[in-house]
């Protein structure tokens, strides 16, 4: 393997920091292809653990999983006019079979939209199929000129769950249940504060009536949007003639909603939670959550490992076996990230107890074996709250709430702030905002409207709108 | 959804029966570009349970997944030449993006060895690195004339293992080890007898020193290749500068290995086990292994079934709460293949039982509830074996061996089989059997020199070699 490369402090270069991270924990490996990248077994597993926690929260919901084509002829894609504007710039495109040219042009999927609209057209019938819930875990691509890994790169795996109602209040409610249930697994599963909200008719996805999201601050105090869910009302079925009949036997329209998450969220673990020793996992996400390391393979200590390891055999827990010094595979057991590392030597045999170094707090705690079980759920618990803590006390740091467009700028050239505002909205005002301060709209926290005055134009009819520059 | 169609007879129209029954048990939907299919729930979720058995298998063996990106481009595609012949003229390749042509052009993988080749190129330092061994699932593409769904379409999904060692024996005995890996799973996860062999030179994969295969015979007698092993020798390593130092610190080419199955997988499914009536899944990658179809939703008849489900919680099993007739559920299920069913009505929660309706034979038995576990355990075993020996029994029909050309023809006449011949293993030959009879060599079932001579131009150096007419 590569060798480990020093890793930059956060605090000096946070750009230079997140790389030597990804490389350090060997999440990633560039491919010949500009913007593509290699996700190597470490990433590529902590990918799996995301899917198989929320297969199980999409099952809970009946969402069923299946498989739709990567190819869309032009024509099939054209239809949605919306969409396609948002998307035709980015979208890479088939021309060719070996040397020879196609008869019609085929769109990589940027989206499935398309496709599962061609899909309910087929499957739907009456208002007893309703509601249809359907999920795939797929690769999209978007060509995109300037690209950083996980967060923005031309081909990524996300999920895109799609699914078709049988009234507008249904589907709206559904779109909004999604968003919430990205929210409680970054909250939960992830340890990530969240900040939900609508996005504004200039941020709003293409071609959907609405765009629910949820957006996470970064360490050096920049969004990213992390996940999204779409209210289309009922654009898709009228363009693509999905069609149902309703109870008294009269066709209609059903309302569609879709919404994903994608590897993004890894850089949204990594710019949340590590350090300059390296990354940090959320427990529930870690490839391995907890590492044994004996001091050496003498096979008292070996012995000693094994009956630790099989009392903990609910988690992912490992004992190393790599030919390493003890005090290196300490230090790698840091930079990849492993939440609890179990130290083993002589000493711990003789007093009955284990050695628990905690990767989120740094620090070694002394714990007797009889109760092992109990104290490593308590830790445990503990972990995914002090990681969640720790992100939380950062953000607070950055969070800021301003009035007028001259302390907005103000606060931006001191760093980078998730700024809240009251603001009016409208599309003219954002795109000024962009141009003059390289930051736009996150997520419209509430509909209510406020009595304070648009902070860009001083209109009134504005709500509390979260601002900030964003990956 | 759509209405269920009429089952074409197995008998009476092989090709229309397959359809008819991927159609009717919801398995694909077609897409609107052709030779692409939709998999829907039921054919994802059976993919899904190959997917997880697959990956304990395969993580036993120390192998680990992660993910590579789709497009290559064309200039490091090129560097492996028998590759390139192989697999170019079914390229699909990517030149534009929107509207704007791409400086090279981008190939979407066909297979992955060059992304494989140049990623090892930049981990593999020395031999304490070795063997490097890992596996992605992903869709992969191929331009096809005829498709046919799950057996040749334009995009596939599969996973395709790659790995690296220090020394020839030791690569191609893995190559080996992985052939065989695959064998187990059919014959023990699917109940598909497997024919196991080599391929021949004009057979085996481009590029490739030796491909190992499994071959599986299908109803009508025509053979579908359903995995692949492939040993490459050091081909890619010298063609992407894969290269370690050895324990005398000398740099060596390490010998690389390759092998996938796909969801051609659920084709071989089909076309052994499912008859007339429908689907017939293998018990262990049945998306419902269990079905309990109660008489009506009487809250007794309810708490009875969900009694029944917590003793039986280990299998994938669900209570019907279709409100579809109790006559319709039962048909539903054997279109669907499931291979249990489990029907409810008061005289058996009187009598303390349950009717066990068995989709391999098409037959009910009564079984008293408290000895369920230890029943159902049974039954489960024996449908396995049954399925396998319907299998089995099927292909002793289908199979022959004969020593003659014309006596090979002769046979051919009557109809499609497996058939046993000495084979010189010559190109020639293989070429002008193929143009004479559309038929083509399977696999060497072992490498011993045969008194026998070749059935095709009776020459000394035969071997036994299966051939047939194949999907």
């Amino acid at each position: 393997m590569p060798k480990l490369e020093k890793i930059v402090s956060r605090d000096v270069d946070f750009a230079k920091w997140y790389t030597s991270i990804i490389i350090n924990a060997e999440l990633i490996s560039y491919s010949p292809l500009k913007g593509t990248i290699i996700l190597k077994p470490y990433a590529y597993s902590i990918w799996e653990n995301i899917q198989e926690i929320l297969n199980k929260y999409f099952k809970l919901k009946q969402i069923q999983n299946l498989y739709m084509p990567l190819l869309i002829p032009k024509s099939i894609f054209n239809k949605e006019k919306e969409l396609i504007e948002g998307f035709s710039p980015e979208c890479l495109t088939v021309t060719k079979i070996g040397d020879k040219k196609l008869e019609e042009d085929l769109i990589i999927r940027p989206t499935s939209e398309v496709l599962f609209g061609y899909f309910f057209s087929k499957e739907l019938q009456t208002y007893k199929d309703l509601p249809m819930k359907y999920n795939q875990w797929a690769n999209v691509f978007r060509w995109e000129k300037t690209t950083r890994p996980f967060l923005r790169t031309t081909e990524f795996l996300w999920q895109e769950g799609h699914t078709i109602h049988e009234t507008p209040k249904e589907a709206n409610e559904f779109a909004i249940e999604m968003i919430n249930l990205y929210k409680d697994f970054f909250i939960k599963n992830l340890s990530i504060p969240v900040f939900m909200g609508k996005k504004t008719d200039y941020e709003k996805f293409s071609g959907a009536a609405d765009t629910y999201t949820i957006e996470t601050l970064m360490h050096d105090g920049q969004a990213l949007q992390s996940g999204t869910s779409h209210y289309f009302a009922d654009i898709f079925s009228k363009t693509f003639k999905i069609k149902f009949l309703d109870k008294n036997n009269v066709m209609q329209y059903p309302y569609y909603t879709s919404w994903g998450v994608s590897t993004r969220i890894l850089g949204a673990i990594i710019m949340t939670h590590s350090d300059d020793n390296g990354l940090i996992l959320p427990f529930d996400i870690a490839p391995i959550q907890i590492m044994i390391v004996t001091f050496n393979f003498d096979s008292k200590l070996i012995e000693y490992a094994n009956k630790i390891k099989k009392q903990l055999k609910n988690y992912r827990i490992e004992i190393s076996y790599s030919k390493k010094s003890f005090s290196y595979k300490r230090f790698e057991s840091e930079i990849k990230g492993i939440p609890l590392r179990i130290d083993i030597g002589n000493q711990e045999i003789k007093s009955e107890s284990v050695i628990i170094f905690r990767r989120d707090v740094s620090k070694k705690i002394l714990i007797k074996v009889n109760n092992l079980q109990n104290e490593i759920k308590n830790i445990i618990d503990n972990y995914k709250i002090n990681l969640y803590n720790i992100a939380n006390n950062n953000n607070k740091k950055r969070i800021a709430k301003v009035l007028s467009f001259n302390e907005y700028k103000k606060l931006l050239s001191k760093g980078n702030y998730l700024i809240l505002v009251p603001f009016c909205c409208k599309i003219k005002c954002e795109i000024e905002i962009k141009n003059e301060t390289q930051t736009n709209s996150r997520c419209i926290i509430s509909e209510n409207i406020i009595t304070e005055k648009c902070f860009k134009c001083n209109s009134s009819n504005s709500k509390w709108v979260y601002f900030a520059r964003a990956y």
